[in-house]
């Protein structure tokens, strides 16, 4: 039984792209939501049993926390250290007690208040790609990541409407002196964006550098932004059973803030986690729990997210795999134990493909299909990841964009009534003739079906004389003519000002040192 | 809450390829089950609304019949004809009496009994592509297909585990000529291959040579063949709501001699349906059921399968459009239709791409994703299939194996109890460890995840120093590499000798003429 999609206002330049011109036609912006139930790829008490090994291993194995701030949180708060160490292990009780503090849904606001978003219930949002230390085109190969293209990526997910947030920097900006890359990349998203944006939980002092960005974006007080989700950041654990300390720096200042943490335990399958799924399974609950009690430890009730990165090794060489048959039954398992804790899920768009082929599109559409129908609430990576996350590429963001397009209009429920049953155009044609010039055909010739961006359908001879361009040239075509129809958002001045202000001032400083 | 699936015996040389040594590496074959639920894009009070649309359709405007048998056998059962007219109409009471007389699950014969398929249920069969007028592969370009095409596609087929069954000719071999090319085709499909495959009802004649030429690969009685389904023919209606006399007669004769019929509308949205997916699926239900009741009058309980293949038009250009979201919902949808009515349900893989590309594999994936999840025991087209059927292509045939055996570890059930739980692994390597030593990965080591074929997962220098292939190309290498791996299935001698003689006494006859 199909629960009712949602369609949100958009603005006049959402609706201009949308309608065309002579420019890329879109879909308009929308609050996308999934009407369809979830596949169930293990039973209830599969889940169960998932539940129980994970605080098995939380009570008899333990996890390590390397920073003595989260010893020092864990051990005040009910969990037991072990002296000398920084093993931490945890009663179920105390697991439950912290489950119990959590947020089923909450809203995760941008600058464009058209752009907010809801993490929960049945929402879907999907992300660009996050954290590639490369980037590649078809004009200038594969190469290390710049500002250039940083701010390029930005473009392209500000100019898409299907893109909702961005999950980190699409790619690292190399040519950016590490101690103050993070003020340029967050003054970015907030002048060539006004969608949500994530900050690193690189320590503290990125962090809070973060927070004060993306509250001058918003124009709110500080007591209001701790009231009101406006950021992420994903923690990721160093599996196996271990936590970091400048991601246990910025999980504790973004909890304290009242900002959203994804915990993303790194379950690689036979590598990272046992060499079954459902082992790696149990092992990333496990580190997702412990990292939930520190979480909701700092801050009780802190907007916080189950993260699912399960994927696993090619055994042969050890090279990481993704959209695999593993991959995707690991992400629908992932969200029925993020249903099992009645929190919103995160999982990615993953391939590790090294050309924008079919490969990288299988691997792609095995991945969204785990994350959509998991039940995610954020996809991540949506657009332009490549290589297990060791490149964004141009040309598989827009692969991506007609992808996550597709889904989305895969995800807008079929309408069923008197009008669309049609009765009366099947009698008017009858048999025999055809509907082409039928009246209820061409009441519906502009919005009819969902029109693509990449894909050709022309017949072979007109493709041909067109040039024989495959998907791969065609979007290595369309991500420039993005980029040329990308408007800024409008950013109020005193904001801007304000912005410009804090970051010389933090530069001046040497942001958090080098 | 998963279904168990079913694994069945392979035979040696199945074994020896699934384990490799030099060769292809691929899954065993498989009596293939799907463990999950189907995903409902509609409600069931919206599964009702279309069947009563389709009930008005067929007592208000009517069906054409193009063959007179059809007309007595429908008005001697009930139906109402319009004298001086081809057109049939029917009273919703007759429809429901022809469906009760169906079987909702039947068994598919291959000469070979490790071949036998399952139709209901919740079965899964793959199909290769069929009918396509052209071939393609990267050495020899795009061209019309010819016999030395078709066997090459036959011997693929056989040799990959994934494929069940051959949905029809994978190209058509135009250097034959027309009144022969059936006897030619089919003894083909006997000798070349040991599955399940489909005869086209083009008139009664070629049907009834295939019935003989099954009958002999089989060795049995025409008797026993009556009461064992052991070939299948597609019936396409010619939308909207006419159906052809050589399908009529096709249609009748495989119902008398208890084969296997599947009923496919091709109701394209927009061009021989209504521009709405809902009237799309109105009338294909709508002509779906006119069809069987023909069917069942022509012999109740002959086995008989709902074919959906609804898609849309490109509204600016006219031309066929797969894969897009309209179509993954409408494969869904019949599958939801399908059960309604307690048959097996038939949909597609199916992409309008021109080249072997990116969106060749995204179209598919959605096509695929439709019509696995929407509940298909019969995948028409499953690789191979490009141009909306107007080319067969190596490359895809080759891309699509890798997509199905993916599909199909998919629907192997994740396995969740102690040792998979791996709690003695994590206790061992512990926290900051990794599992590749573990002996829990050793044990693993062969057969932990799924081994692709197609995909590489090589880091990108290696890929690059070893040619930097994209999946096009590496499959261009791999199908000639299954070409010199296949080898032909046994057959028993007097049958060879058998079928021989009976091709050569048709061939002397002029087969069904030109």
């Amino acid at each position: 039984m199909p629960r009712r999609g949602s369609e949100e206002g958009s603005t006049r330049s959402e609706r201009r792209s949308a309608r065309g011109g002579g420019g890329i036609h879109q879909l308009p912006w929308r609050s996308l939501t999934n009407p369809y139930r979830p596949i169930e790829v293990i039973s209830d008490d599969q889940v169960e049993a998932i539940h129980l090994a994970s605080l098995r291993i939380l009570s008899d194995i333990g996890m390590d926390f390397l920073h003595p701030e989260a010893l020092d949180l864990l051990g005040a708060g009910g969990a037991q250290l072990t002296a000398g160490t920084q093993r931490v292990r945890f009663d179920p009780g105390l697991v439950e007690e912290m489950l119990g503090r959590t947020v089923p849904s909450f809203p995760l606001h941008a600058r464009n208040p058209v752009h907010d978003l809801v993490m929960g219930s049945n929402s879907v949002g999907f992300a660009t790609v996050a954290s590639a230390p490369n980037v590649s085109d078809l004009d200038r190969g594969r190469r290390s990541g710049t500002f250039e293209d940083y701010c390029d990526f930005l473009r392209l997910g500000q100019f898409f409407n299907v893109i909702h947030m961005y999950g980190g920097y699409p790619v690292e900006p190399v040519d950016l002196p590490p101690g103050t890359r993070h003020l340029d990349c967050l003054a970015a998203m907030v002048t060539l964006t006004d969608k949500v944006f994530h900050a690193y939980s690189l320590g503290r002092g990125r962090i809070l550098d973060a927070l004060e960005i993306v509250r001058i974006g918003r124009g709110l007080t500080h007591e209001r932004l701790a009231t009101e989700p406006s950021m992420f950041t994903v923690v990721n654990t160093s599996s196996p059973l271990r936590l970091d300390g400048p991601m246990i720096e910025g999980l504790i200042e973004m909890a304290r803030h009242g900002q959203l943490v994804v915990i993303t335990p790194f379950t690689l399958s036979g590598a990272m986690a046992p060499a079954t799924v459902a082992g790696a399974l149990a092992q990333q609950n496990a580190e997702f729990l412990a990292t939930l009690v520190l979480n909701q430890l700092a801050h009780p009730g802190a907007p916080v997210m189950y993260g699912g990165f399960t994927s696993n090794v090619d055994m042969k060489s050890g090279a990481p795999a993704f959209g695999t048959p593993e991959y995707t039954k690991a992400a629908m398992a992932g969200g029925q134990l993020a249903r099992r804790y009645q929190l919103p899920y995160r999982s990615s768009n993953a391939n590790a493909s090294n050309a924008v082929d079919a490969q990288a599109a299988y691997e792609s559409e095995m991945s969204l299909w785990g994350a959509v129908m998991g039940g995610a609430h954020m996809v991540m990576h949506g657009a332009g990841w490549m290589e297990g996350g060791l490149v964004a590429s141009f040309e598989k963001f827009l692969v991506d964009i007609e992808i996550l397009q597709t889904m989305s209009e895969f995800l807008q429920p079929l309408q069923v009534n008197e009008d669309e049953l049609a009765f009366s155009a099947i009698e008017e044609v009858g048999p025999g003739g055809h509907f082409f010039g039928a009246a209820h055909t061409l009441e519906r010739y502009e919005r009819a079906f969902y029109a693509p961006i990449l894909s050709d359908w022309r017949n072979f001879e007109n493709w041909q004389l067109a040039g024989a361009e495959d998907a791969t040239t065609r979007a290595n075509r369309l991500w420039k003519q993005a980029l040329s129809e990308y408007q800024p958002p409008p950013l109020e001045e005193d904001r801007a000002g304000e912005l410009a202000e804090f970051v010389a001032r933090r530069k001046a400083e040497g942001g958090v040192g080098s």
